[in-house]
């Protein structure tokens, strides 16, 4: 792996999945830091308390970022997600122009960056982010096992 | 095609792209139906307005069509947009569960459904639409090519 050493944003990504499984949420978390490690915005998922399939982490920091911004496009900024995103999530980065994307597990059942579609690979995607996988891996898996045998 | 005929449905998602084009935006519009025929929402594209790029027509017909139901799943519920869903929406399309999807135009460039990563037939997809592509073609990429023809 060739991504630089783990710092603080990854932490807080962990901390907005936590705060997610307290609210009864798949515990994901996603943060946006600008070119000079500003943190733009920082979500966990919500699909459930928003009834909206579409509030993954990745979409509500990329949403708030932008609105931040007041730009459609985050260029130059980097993503920190705590799981492989899904190929929804995926675009969304794309099309954001998303500089570089971080994250923590790797989800061979519902990921879209290195498994599934791959979306970035596509021949038709205008857009790919640098991808660096792995970082606190396990601490985030071990969120989302705990999660769900809390579920079982 | 095994698609029933065409119905007041895609005019409705033509009315929204085509409204779409007069704010500026890429013309796409999008109609969520219920199994009895009733819209629940329609929606055109709106990146630019609201500086949010999965602010897509398909999206935010989805996400307000759930909010109505207070439910982040569209179950036996419909969607009639005027383009090919990108991966993105067509990924959303899974996840509210739609059954069935009617579009217009195809998209080579950056459709996800029967181009790019043809997202319902990927074996990590846990939900497929039923697709029925090609509806009102002509008028939907009408809207397209007069809308960047005037771009140049």
């Amino acid at each position: 792996m060739t991504s630089p050493p783990p710092n603080g944003h990854m932490q807080l990504a962990l901390a907005e999945a936590a705060a997610a499984a307290g609210r009864g949420e798949v515990p994901v978390g996603a943060v946006v830091v600008s070119r000079e490690g500003r943190v733009l915005a920082a979500a966990g998922n919500r699909t459930r308390e928003l009834n909206d399939p579409t509030a993954h982490a990745e979409v509500l920091a990329i949403r708030a970022a932008c609105a931040g911004l007041n730009s459609e496009r985050l260029t130059d900024c980097d993503l920190y997600v705590t799981l492989e995103p899904c190929p929804m999530c995926a675009t969304a980065i794309s099309f954001a122009r998303i500089r570089r994307l971080y994250f923590g597990a790797w989800d061979p059942k519902g990921g879209g960056v290195d498994n599934g579609p791959r979306i970035f690979s596509q021949e038709t995607c205008h857009h790919a982010a640098e991808v660096y996988g792995g970082l606190d891996a396990t601490r985030a898996g071990d969120l989302l096992k705990a999660f769900f045998a809390q579920k079982r």
